[in-house]
């Protein structure tokens, strides 16, 4: 297929670059030129605007936040005033549950299609098509985008017709990354000051009860209390949780974990500690036992 | 071997059949008698004092809690004066890190020894001698004690010499088990009044990130809002909790969430609901957003 794709940062360029393997063509915009370069060198089409990337039958965002995606889709020459009638807009960013639902409303009443199609997983499994898609929104759009979704993704799941529900999901996923981040951190710190090898703890949890990704690669973070270069910085998981508890206020659903976890990014931040991976949330336990601030 | 077995609970009869089915000659005492009486059937041994379960190289203890395990180790006719000279107890039951210390300190005095092997898995694990050990003693003992915890665990984790290290890794993974169950409730306390099935939502879940056994088995539990009968009841694990936050405590490390943990559990406990499974507490976020109490 032919499409267009808005924001080629490092979950977007490697989302490009599974769909080029499969063999679509796909036109890249990104706000600074030059960070589309390594794709246009594989062969995707440069485009100089917004408008230029929408004048095919479907295009991706992956932008990092509410505003950036805000103002791609609904500012002036933007998406939505560039799309073809008919045409379907797909959101992959980690956005809000409320911006999701307008958007969905404005493509509505324009006769565009939203699609939210949130994904969980990291730059490396976005290049090697191996991410994990949750989307919604009308099912002749999403039939018509199953092939683009099986090129990024090893698993797509379809949540129904309404497309913040996806994003509901995400939000929800990424506050319980976070948890596990919080949790491992205090039963950590707490069997290290008891003199248990941080390592050899791990190995224990994981070849037990705890045997999923999400314990073995952050509990590998907070055992090797590395937390640089960040995977994914601490302000964008702040981003996640605040967009959480923005969700969780709308339903009216307390959370008090995630409100823990809101206070301990904010005790990153207050330290101006914002270049560190978000895995340093579960340091601060230790920091709290005695340890060193990283 | 021939050895001694006291406690046969749900959990500790398990293991006695473990034992036996790999060839060792089992001599069981329960306060109790008559919930021994299967494992008589099966081909145990009666006996009718403590005193008498220790007239072996080995004596295994699985026991509730402190008091238990205090009493029948310390207590007039108790272990420590009934087991002879350079015989090994085995402390399987999930008792307090404080408890370990000081029983592994009178064992030595008193020229026995003393070994802590608490167990992760549930009375059906232990039937099958799937258990996972966590075990911490004199390597001597642990040498002699291998054909035993062989036969009740999958896999044994030799944690070192100090017994109550092994106390601190069990409680911090009971801590861990009990945190998954409350950020997994509000996870799916948000998602539910989002309007998503919960049952696809866990499955979303499990096949995406957090495919552990804990993941599936709690999971499974909140989805269904199933906490009758116990498979482990409420007031067991706020024990734990307690214990963790004791062993926190005397190690000074701040835990907020086995504090928050912990009001969740005494919340179960002043609606009287003991009976529960302590997946409950899981299920106290969607009572927070709305829900009817269990």
């Amino acid at each position: 297929m032919d499409i267009g794709f808005i924001g080629t940062g490092n979950m977007g360029s490697g989302m490009v670059v599974s769909l080029m393997r499969r063999g679509h063509k796909v036109s890249v915009y990104n706000r600074t030129a030059h960070k589309a370069q390594p794709l246009i060198d594989l062969g995707a089409r440069a485009v100089r605007s917004i408008a230029e990337a929408c004048q095919f039958p479907v295009v991706f965002s992956m932008l990092a936040d509410d505003r950036a995606l805000e103002e791609v889709t609904l500012g002036a020459g933007g998406i939505l005033e560039a799309l073809p009638q008919g045409a379907i807009h797909v959101s992959s960013g980690t956005v809000s549950v409320n911006l999701a639902q307008r958007l969905a409303q404005a493509h509505s009443s324009a006769r565009r299609g939203f699609v939210s199609a949130p994904v969980f997983g990291r730059p490396d499994a976005a290049a090697s098509g191996k991410l994990f898609v949750i989307v919604a929104g009308h099912t002749p759009a999403l039939e018509q985008l199953t092939p683009l979704l099986e090129a990024i993704g090893q698993r797509t799941f379809v949540v129904g017709e309404e497309p913040h529900v996806a994003n509901l999901i995400k939000l929800s996923g990424n506050f319980l990354i976070a948890a596990v981040i919080e949790i491992l951190g205090e039963a950590m710190a707490l069997a290290d000051k008891g003199g248990v090898d941080r390592h050899r703890y791990l190995e224990i949890l994981t070849s037990t009860l705890f045997g999923a990704p999400v314990f073995k690669t952050y509990g590998a973070l907070l055992a090797d209390r590395k937390f640089t270069p960040a995977g994914f910085a601490a302000p964008l998981g702040q981003k996640d949780i605040r967009l959480t508890l923005h969700a969780a206020e709308a339903l009216a659903v307390p959370m008090p974990m995630a409100s823990l976890l809101r206070d301990r990014f904010l005790r990153l931040a207050a330290h101006k500690r914002e270049e560190l991976d978000w895995a340093a949330i579960g340091y601060l336990a230790a920091v709290d036992a005695g340890a060193q601030f990283p």
